[in-house]
C-alpha cells in the first residue's frame, strides 16, 4: 500500500497535526511525519518531497499558518496529489493561510481543506488511496454508514426528549 | 482507466467548468459533464454519485458559486474524492463560495481549489489517477518540465531586454 | 394551529436552538425538534421536509454553522417558508454560515435571521401564522407593547438617576 | 387573498424591486408598491405600515441600501412578517446593507433574503400566503417541478454535447 | 450653554456612554441622558429629538450597536448635529455597526466616531460648543497641552530606562 | 460668520471635494479650500491649522484617502471640529480610510463621514455653524422639509403607476 | 555602488515592476530584472538569491501576486534585505497577496510596500543603499524637497482658483 | 556603527516593542527608544526625526496601532528607510493598523512588518546595516544557520517519535 507523508511547517502545529495522525491510524494506513520549514528548511524539505513518489508515497499532507506558504513549495517539488492543511493563526485568523495555501497558479494543485482541517486531509489523502484499493473504499463506506446511524439516534433521543 | 465525472450547479458555471474539461482532453482523461442543482435536481444528483463509483468513476469535480452547496451535496453521496471549484459571484465575490466549499464537517472532506480554479481542479484530479498509473505520472512529470523551461527562457529574454 | 418544525444540523446546536423552543413555547405554538444533517442524514431530511406541509407543519426553521448548508437542503425540499438561523462558528465567526444560508439561487428562497438569532426565528415563524389566525396576532401586539413599556421605563429610570 | 406590501427607500431601488413586483404579478397575488425613507419620510412610512394588517396586507417586502434602516424601521411598526431586501451598494457592496437588514434586536425579526434577491423575497412572502391558501401552495409546487424539468432538460442537452 | 443629548439605544449600552458621560462632567457640560431605541420607542425617541433644539440642546450624541439605526433615526428629526457611537458587537465585531452609523444618505449626516470611542464623542460634542464658547475653547486647549506633556515625560522617562 | 476650512490631501481629490463646495456655496457658508500633504507638506499644514480659530474659521474639513492621515493630522493642531471625509481606493475600496480617518486616539476626535460623503460633510459643517446661528439653523429645516416633500411626490407618482 | 535586483514571480507581472524599474533609472542605481517563479522555478530562483551578496546586490525587490510565496522563497536563501510587492489579484483583490507577504516567521522578515507600490518598493531600496552612501542621501532629499514645492504650487493654484 | 531609533507612539505599546529591542541587543547594535505621538507630540516627533541622520541614525523603526499614523508622520520627516510595526488593536484587529502603515503615497516609503512583528523590524533594520558592514552580516549568516539546524533537528526528533 502506497504510505502517506504528513508535513507541518513548525513543530508547534502538531497538536492540528495529531488529528491527522489519529485518522491515518483509524484506518491503518502506512505514514510518515516530519518538520519542514518552507523557509528555514527548504532544501531538506524539497529533497524529501521530490523522492516521495519513488520511497512509495502517495500523497503528501502539509499544514502551515500565516503567510502558509508551505503546501505550496511541496507541491512545486512533485506531481503526487499534495493536500494543505491551513492552520489557524494570522490577522485574519486562518483566512490568511486558507488563502495562501488554496490561490496557487495553474499548473500547481493543493487539494485545500477548512482551517485545521487536519482530520479531514488525512480522510481526504484515504480516499485517494481508496480509488484503487477496494479494502479501503469498503472501510471508508463502512464508517460512513456507522457516522448515519449515530446522527439518526441522535434525533430519536432528542425528538424523545423535546417532542409531545 | 477511471473516469473523471465533472458537475456544475448550473450550466450559466460552462464557460468556468470548460477550463476543466481543455485539461481532462489535454490528459486524454476520459471524463463526462453533468449539471446537477443540489436544490433543484437533488435526487438526480444523489443517484448520479450514488453509483460513480460502480461506473468506473475515480474522481469528482463539482462547481458551484454563491452559497455553494454542490461539492458537499456531492460528497455526501460518496466515499470518492470530492473536488470543488468555487465560482466566482455572491457578496464576497467568491469568497463566499470558497468558504461554503471548503469547510465541511469532519467525515466529508471537499478538495478545494482556488475561485474559478477549474485547470487546477481537473489536473488535481488527474494527479489523483496518477498515484497508480504510471502512463499518467510521466505525463504530469513531463508538463511540469515544460513549463519550468517556458519560464527560464522568459526569465532570459527579459533579461536579455532589461539588463545591461 | 399549523406546527413549526426546528431541525439542527447536530445535536451540538441545541443551546442555540433551545432559545426558539423557548419562544415557541411562551406563544404555545405546537412545534416538533429534530436533528437533521444535510451530509451525513440526507434522506432523512428529506422524507421528514417532503411530507411536512401534509403532516400538518406551516414553518420549517432550520439551524446550522460552517459551510451551513441545511436550511437550503430543506427549501430544496419544500414549498412551505423556511427560516435560516445561522450558527456561530467557521472561519469569519458566522458570517460564513449567514452567506451560505442567505445567498440562495433564485426560486429557493430562505428567510435568514441574525447569527444564533433563535428567538427572532421562532418569532418570525409565529408572525407567519399570525397573518390569518388573529388570536396569535393579538398575542404577538400585546408582547410587542410590553416591550415598549419596558423600555420607556428603564428611560425614566436612568433619567432620573442621571439628569439633573 | 391578503396583498403584499413592497416598499423602496428610494425611487432609485426600482431596478432592483422590478423583479419582486414581476414575481407577484406572475402568481397573480394583489400588491402595493410604495418609496418611503427611514429618514426623510419616517412619519408617512410608520402610518402605513401600522394600518397594514387592518389594511388588508399579510405581508410586508421592504428594500433598502448602505445603512439599510428601512426594514428596521417597518418591522418596529408590525407584528406582520416583514422580509427585508438588501440592496447592492456602499462600501462593502451590499454585505453593510444585509448586516443592517439582517442583525435585528430580539422581538423585531426581519426575514432577509440575498442582495439585490428581490425575486425571492417576493417568493417568499407568497409561501408565506401558502401557509393556509391550498391554491397558492398548488402553483408554488407546479413552479417548483417545472424548474426541475428545466435542469434535467439543460442537464441532458448539456451531456449529449459534450460526452461520448 | 447649550445642553448636550446622550441617547443609547438600551440600558446595556451605558458602560460605554458612560466615558462619554465622565467627559462631560470633567468639562462641566450640561447634559441629559436618555434611553430610545429606533425599535422599540420610535414615537418617544422622535419627539425628544424633534424638540431638542428649542429644548436648549445643541449637539445629540447617540449609541447603538448592531443594525446601529439609532443615530441615523435621530438625524432624521432634526438638524442639530448629530454624533453616533458605534457600539461594538455584531458578528464584524463593531464595524457593522460602524457602517450602520456612518453611511447615511445624502442630507442627513451623522457624526461618527470609533467603535465605543465615547470618550471621543462628548470630546467632539464639547468642541463643537467651543467653536462660539471661548471659554470652553479655553479649557480644551489646556487639556490638549497637558496631554502634550504628559507625553513627553513618558519619552523622557522611557529614553532614561532604555538608552544608555 | 465662521468660515469652513476644506482641506484636500490631493489635488486628484478635487472631483469629491467639489461635492462640499457646492453645498457650501448653496448654503452661502464663507470657505477656503487647500491642498496640503500630511507626508509631503506637513509644515504647511500644521501652520494653517493652528491658526484657522484666530483666522475665523469654525470647522475644518479634511478628505484623503489611502493610509489616510490628514484628518488625523489637522486634529492633532487644533481644538475645533474637524470633519473627515474618507476618499475611496486603497485595498479595501475606502474602508482602509474611513478606519485610518475615525479610529482616533482618545482626545483627538474625528467626526466621520461615509466614503466620498463629502457633501454630507459639508452639511455637517454647516449644521455645526447653525447650533448658535438661527438663520442658518432655518435654512438647513427648510431644505430638509423640501427633502421630504420631495419623496412623498415620488411615492404618489410610483403609486399611482404601479398599484391598480 | 551596490547593485539592485528586481524579481518578478511572472511575466505577466512586468507593468506593476516597471514603476520599480523606472525609479531605479530615475536614481541612476545599477539594476538586474527578472523572471523567477517560486513554484515553477525554484533552484533558479535559490541559486541567484544564494549568490546575490557575493555577486554585487544589496537589495532584493521581489513582486509576487495570489498566494504570493516569491518574497518569502527569497528571504528565505540570503540575508540582505528583501523588499517584497503584494501584486493585485486574488479573492481578496491584492490583501490576500499582502498577507501572504508580510505574514513572515520570525527570522526571516520581508519588507512589504503597498499592493502594486513598485515605485515606493525601489525608492526604499535606494534609501537602504542611501545609509552609508552620501550621494544618494542627497539626490533623495533634493528629490524629496522637489515634490514639497510641487504641493504648495498646487495649494496655490487652488487656492487662487476656488477662494475669494 | 550607525544607530537604529526605536519609536513607539505610545507607552502602552513597549510589550511589543521589546522584542525589537531585545533581537538589537543580540545582535550588540547601539540603539535609541523614544515614546512621541504622531497626535500628542508631533513636533518633538518631527524635530528627532529630522535629524536622525545627522546624529548617527541608519534606520528609523515606528510602532502604532488603530489609526496608525506614526510610521508615516516619521516618513515624512526623513530620507532614512523607515520600518513600520503595525501594533495589534483596532476593529481589524491589526489589519486597520497595517493597512494605515503600508499604504503611503509614492515617495513615502514605509518598510512593513507583520502586525506586532516587532523582533522581524530590528531583524530587518540590522539586515540593512548589514549591507555594507560584513560583520553584522556573518552574524546574521550564522543565527540563520542556527536556526536551520534546529529545524532539522526537531524534524529528527519528531520523525523518531511518530514514525515507525
Amino acid at each position: 500500500m502506497k504510505k502517506i507523508a504528513v508535513i507541518m511547517g513548525s513543530a508547534s502545529d502538531m497538536p492540528v497535526v495529531e488529528k491527522a495522525i489519529n485518522t491515518l491510524k483509524e484506518y491503518e494506513i502506512p505514514y510518515e511525519v516530519h518538520v519542514f520549514s518552507a523557509h528555514r528548511t527548504p532544501e531538506a524539505c524539497a529533497e524529501f518531497v521530490r523522492g516521495a513518489r519513488d520511497n512509495g508515497f502517495g500523497v503528501i499532507v502539509a499544514a502551515a499558518g500565516m503567510a502558509a506558504h508551505l503546501a505550496g513549495a511541496v507541491a512545486a517539488n512533485t506531481t503526487l496529489p499534495v493536500i494543505g492543511i491551513p492552520v489557524k493563526g494570522g490577522i485574519l485568523d486562518g483566512l490568511d493561510a486558507l488563502l495562501a495555501t488554496v490561490q496557487m497558479p495553474t499548473g500547481m494543485p493543493v487539494a485545500t481543506v477548512a482551517v485545521n482541517g487536519a482530520a479531514n486531509a488525512a480522510l481526504l489523502a484515504i480516499q485517494i488511496l481508496g480509488v484503487t484499493d477496494a479494502d479501503i473504499a469498503a472501510k471508508l463506506d463502512a464508517k460512513r454508514a456507522a457516522g448515519k446511524e449515530a446522527v439518526l439516534a441522535k434525533d430519536a433521543e432528542i425528538a424523545a426528549a423535546y417532542n409531545n
